[in-house]
């Protein structure tokens, strides 16, 4: 760790924690704090406890701080630097973040959704540094994404573009949170892909996975899942190969609407690993128009632990 | 008609004619040629058409022609002026239309996809005028598109981008063309819409579009349907409803993903009105992600006649 070298803050808004990092400009994080989020105290309480995150990483100071990146859900303004509504963070309302940040530190600050965020993290520091565009798919509770042409990200008319997740691959399919129906996220989300693995379990009593899921009376998890696919669990492999099918088939019609062909995988259930990579390539290969199929590419995100803190960080090094 | 007033030649090259209007800054068309396009004849002999053609209204001097616009259908690179394997195009290849037809008249040429083509002519004389962004859905033998945000096209990695035609509804749905299954062009597009129409005429003898499609032994065409629908045919109705609804399942996954909530509805089968653009809307409404429930709005294009001549030649008024 050289000292004095350019670093940003970045800052993980979840609901239950807020992570915080001294990040460098390879993407290496040199000091880390995790707060409680305290979301059901309401705003205030949120804004006190990022204000008192970054008052502790300034205390140190033997780093350049550049700047400032918030990743947060819900919808953002990077114009305005407003949060809007964010997902498990009741009475919010809309908070100019970015301006109390700015204000209170005199650090020029970034605020972007936090799906925006991993894909820009992804552009500066990971697999996006050798590529002109990309789409981001993020499986995890919720499948999220970004959208990068020409090292930019693509906002669209309110910043809220790349809502990957909420493509339907079936109008009659299983019914999403959102409202609609056949969502890949009501295929591909973890609590909706734990609940199918589940359902189909009983029917399946020779799997490993059942052994561990019931013998355990552990929570059936992904990791779980990708135990017994590790140990050749024909229905743990099963139910990967159809998760990468699907994802498939939803990003082969954003290939075909972006004219974008590298997907870059992240997320939780990205630990799939291999199996899920080359499903979702098939599917895709399969599915896009004739003058893409030669061109899709499939890569495994390379900022995995900690990617919300490195990638709202990278909003400082990422040219606006 | 005023004399020296600033105009385009927009030219709408299509497999069996191509069409030529010198058209003004209003997207007014002046003068207007339709030639054969002898696409069977090879390269050349369309080549040679299409410099008939402009040599044709180049010979009126009353007009400030400031440049030349392209509509093709297939791969068009806009900056390299190609056009790329275009269907119904045999032998083509890939030919450097621009640089042969500015090398020719010394005119400033811009080739462009044709569907961009209707886009960018929708933005600049037609709905886009009053709008930021929008999502423009063709409806016709094929399904074709075209993406405005922030007055400018979105070109995707290969200015392939706007293949709205080949987003799927349903992974296990109606198999498309395009070899996938599900895609909107395998509900919408003129000859499956048909196919579908007589599948089912022999369950409802009682519709009038029974009547005038049997009795007449004209082919069945989306006119005859639009007929028997505005005479209360139920059958034609329920199918337009039908129509409208998969168009607006499909359009709520786009703007789901690109955060663009204007859809403008050209081509021919948006000649089913109202009926067409409300069951749209209705439906796009339902499925979209809440934040974006308010925002949608359906509209109907306003280039009709001549779109292909007016979107080719607002390529040379639009700022690249």
């Amino acid at each position: 760790m050289r000292k004095n070298e350019k670093c940003a803050i970045g800052i993980d808004l979840g609901g239950t924690f807020v992570k915080f990092g001294i990040v460098n400009q390879s993407g290496k994080i040199l000091k880390k704090i995790i707060l409680e989020s305290k979301a059901d105290k309401g705003t205030t309480s949120v804004v006190k406890q990022i204000k008192k995150g970054i008052n502790e990483l300034l205390s140190d100071e033997g780093f350049k701080i550049q700047g400032i990146g918030i990743g947060a859900p819900g919808i953002v303004s990077l114009k305005k630097g407003t949060v809007e509504h964010p997902p498990n963070f009741p009475g919010w309302g809309i908070i100019h973040l970015g301006n109390i940040i700015k204000k209170e530190f005199g650090i020029k600050t970034f605020v972007e959704n936090d799906a925006n965020a991993a894909a820009i993290g992804e552009l500066m520091f990971g697999m996006g540094k050798y590529l002109k565009s990309f789409v981001m798919i993020t499986l995890g509770t919720g499948v999220g994404g970004g959208i990068i042409l020409n090292k930019k990200i693509y906002r669209g008319e309110f910043g809220a573009a790349g809502e990957i997740g909420h493509i339907s691959i079936d109008v009659n399919g299983a019914k999403c949170n959102c409202g609609s129906y056949g969502c890949i996220e009501a295929y591909a989300g973890n609590n909706y892909l734990i609940n199918r693995v589940k359902n189909k379990l009983n029917d399946n009593p020779e799997s490993k996975l059942f052994e561990l899921f019931a013998k355990n009376s552990e929570p059936l998890t992904p990791k779980i899942i990708s135990e017994a696919a590790e140990k050749g669990d024909k229905f743990a492999i099963s139910i990967i190969e159809e998760l990468g099918t699907n994802v498939g088939y939803a990003m082969a019609s954003v290939s075909n609407l972006l004219d974008v062909s590298t997907i870059i995988v992240g997320g939780g259930v990205s630990a799939f690993g291999k199996t899920l990579l080359d499903n979702i390539h098939a599917a895709m290969k399969e599915r896009v128009l004739l003058s893409m199929k030669g061109r899709v590419k499939i890569l495994p995100a390379k900022l995995k632990n900690e990617a919300g803190i490195k990638g709202a960080s990278s909003l400082v090094f990422y040219s606006h």
